[in-house]
């Protein structure tokens, strides 16, 4: 695997590195809290290449990301955070690179050949390391990528005992993140608690219209003139997760659910290969049910 | 009041003139029915200027708008087409002309203001005729405009009590069409049944999403990424009338319920004056809870 | 190849087939086209599925797209209209069915991407015969579709020559329209006369903006808050062809020219997907330097 | 006047205020630059409510708009800054308040008409001084909200003159920026230069398509998709200054030019009263012939 931002200079103290960090900063706002983040970098001679802050001023919380770059130890640089900001904080100091992931799969082939294409051409900031299907529709398509395929059938056994198998197959591997790219089964609260906050999944309606099973079935009955797809994280309420993007398509009176599904393809594949984008960029804080996305 | 659309020719039969209409049908689907109608257009010497039809298939409903041009008498093109299509056939020969419209308003102005600009601009297709409001907030605005403003006030009274009095208002002017504009009152179902399919709301969300009470507010605790609007006709169900249009805004985690209504109000007011474009160009036919736009 | 709308049902008489068909007819606007073109359709015992009309006022021309269903024969039925419609009509009748495509490309994978997956799920209404690029990139991508790519480089040799080597591998295979899918180099008046209003191109702008090479550049360089693409046919005014379809993206300061060009690849490639969809359903025509979508 | 977000404490120091300020710095950029401003914040007690910050890499040149809260004197503040920051630095602390706009027009109220109906309702971050017309089709509506209307012919008179009468028409008004809604006549090098960077255009295109006259029936002409607007701020090149915002609509073959111009009013006022939004809330940075928007 091959670091895709990082320029490694390495020198007699093999520890310090010209390099590029994420910081990311989520801990109960305070006075002088960008003053002594800034000062930090500064005294440590990083140059902030970008910077983004928020505070939720309703529960006093305060989020930053800061991508620094300059010759630096990131564990070392991550320890003078820690000392420099009041505890309970949750920092990260992350080294830009591709994260690992796993996908999981259904009948449909558009949003995993999104996936895929954009893996192809390096235009993806992750490596799949396998794709898993309840059923093996896709295993030929994935195969054609080199990328292993698992068939874990959920035929004649029960949830608990395929989720069982899934998970077995899921830690073959090293992985950051589940994609959901239209895998059709719900999940139990067994499993998504196993993964917290690193389920993501592609919901195809503009949620919270259309929770549940057939959203496009739901749009056709109640006439509406617009549908969307929202993807999110996955928590144990059905479609309630933390929304990390949303969007949508213009439909009208000529299209029946089928075609509202078809046309929904489009903006379903789109819409997680966005969110993939935020999250894998390590743009995405999740606060209670919610994501702050810079 | 002036003719829009129509130069009249009147000559010495002055029954018959050079004119425009649009001719609307809907009615069971039936073979032959394009031939039927296009053959008694051309008999007539009538030119087809548009023609859009729509068949449902579920239900085998057959929908049509046609404008036609030439020189015909409205009703006896009208008594022509009953004779050619089938009974139950809900038939229309409209001349166009400006509709007249009754406004129901609370506090907010911009969903009225907008009205209000494009009335005086001559570029809505109707004219307002009055615009009532259960609060005098508006009124100020409305008489700038020469227009008739009533307080129908809605305190210390039954709301049955208030309907009555709006009715008594309302029914002082002719009009086609009933306009909320931002009108922050539920309707009784004895309201509604009394102008069924004349009215027309703006709700502030994408329906199905966010029915009732505040819909910005559980927008804002459900952390959606876009928020939208919806012009429906009103029936006896909350917020579940046929959609006529839909449009929608991308909001972010900055967004605190107030932004968000702050920036419905755009959304809002547009996705309204193109419903009543549509509506007052007889562009929307209401089935069952579907609307068919043209 | 399998006929993907069609129920075939062989009676006795061959020629007569349960079937559907797309009607195109283009010509001088006269009193009582529909009519006539209905009358016939009614005779035939034919259904009429859908229908769209438009006549351009300017001009005079009339536009008309009907879809058929019944027992026909198309031979005799395309007579028929023939009879019934005036001299110098262009008029087709179409039996539904995938059309052949030849995809010509460079080194970006996006675009060819998207229609290798969606032809792999049957999901394009086209049949890729080969895929030609004037360099070896894209070859194991396509291979790994099992699908004919040809490297025709341009080194070295004159555009004439180029061209000739490419026309003599584009020959080998049946196709009715060449895709342009980021195809790099410009055609010469030569080729795009010997497939007039066969190739169709993606243009990395929101034509007729930022003409000519590196379209990001031109928009970064400009400061635009907003990107495009733009699907057209290909004539021999550069990037000055019919327009099939557009669509836009916002931007801001921060996206350098790399960075919309980053964002705009998916962009190009709906826009792409978008008009190939219209275009391989019949549902475009070419009149002067425009087109009339249905 | 009254200012409008400021909780003002008069206290025995009467230039000490409980206030809140936008800081806009505009300066090359510098390694420690944010380190030293949330310094001096955090050394006068001020919060940071909001800091955005972008830095322009190919020309090193650093941005920053912080709204900070806090007791302080501005003047103060600002000669602290002064002294942090290095010499040449583009320095404002402002009081947020309502600028104060005077807007010329010539025949069409749609973009007159929503900043009249947003200001009345106290929505638009600004106070109309007067609309100043070149001819006098909209004094009416102007009137209706008791806000002087100045009609300035410019028959029969030089460009040179009237636009001196003008001057002297608008110097009667203290002002911060002109907007030109729909003003149709092309300002002299000499105007422009006496108000730079105050005056903020809307163009009716999405630019740089369709510079100069009737962009709608250019649009038309070339047969696009999609029809635009743009907001700028007007420099002696036509139609060539800095992009504040853009935004776009779909149009189809249906459209002749005058639906184009139709539709497109609906999207040129939301782009201007966007772009005022923006502007009015110094959100925007002015930088060559480009724009910083935070």
């Amino acid at each position: 695997m091959v670091f895709k931002y990082n320029v490694i200079l390495v020198n007699n103290n093999s520890h310090i590195m010209k390099n590029k960090a994420r910081v990311l900063i989520d801990c109960k706002d305070q006075k002088g809290l960008v003053y002594k983040i800034s000062k930090l970098f500064y005294k440590k001679d990083l140059n902030i290449d970008s910077n983004q802050e928020f505070v939720d001023k309703k529960s006093g919380r305060f989020f930053m990301r800061s991508v620094v770059s300059g010759n630096f130890d990131e564990i070392e640089l991550e320890n003078n955070l820690r000392k420099t900001i009041h505890k309970g904080t949750h920092l990260q100091v992350i080294i830009p690179k591709k994260k690992k992931i796993v996908v999981l799969v259904t009948h449909e082939s558009h949003a995993l050949g999104d996936l895929l294409i954009r893996h192809s051409a390096g235009h993806l900031d992750a490596e799949i390391q396998a794709v898993i299907g309840n059923h093996s529709s896709l295993k030929q398509l994935v195969t054609r990528f080199d990328i292993p395929f698992h068939h874990v059938s959920a035929e004649n056994i029960s949830r608990e005992l395929h989720e069982d198998k899934m998970k077995k197959v899921i830690e073959q591997y090293p992985f950051e993140y589940i994609v959901l790219a239209k895998y059709m089964r719900i999940l139990t609260p067994q499993f998504v608690d196993t993964y917290p906050q690193k389920i993501i999944n592609i919901h195809h309606s503009f949620l919270p219209a259309f929770i549940g099973a057939n959203p496009y079935k739901q749009a056709f009955e109640r006439g509406v003139k617009i549908i969307g797809a929202t993807a999110h994280f996955v928590t144990n309420d059905l479609d309630e997760g933390p929304i990390i993007t949303q969007n949508i398509i213009p439909v009208n009176h000529r299209f029946d659910w089928k075609d509202m599904q078809k046309a929904g393809r489009d903006v379903e594949k789109s819409v997680l290969s966005r969110a993939l984008a935020l999250v894998l960029n390590d743009r995405v804080f999740i606060y209670g049910n919610k994501t702050i996305v810079f």
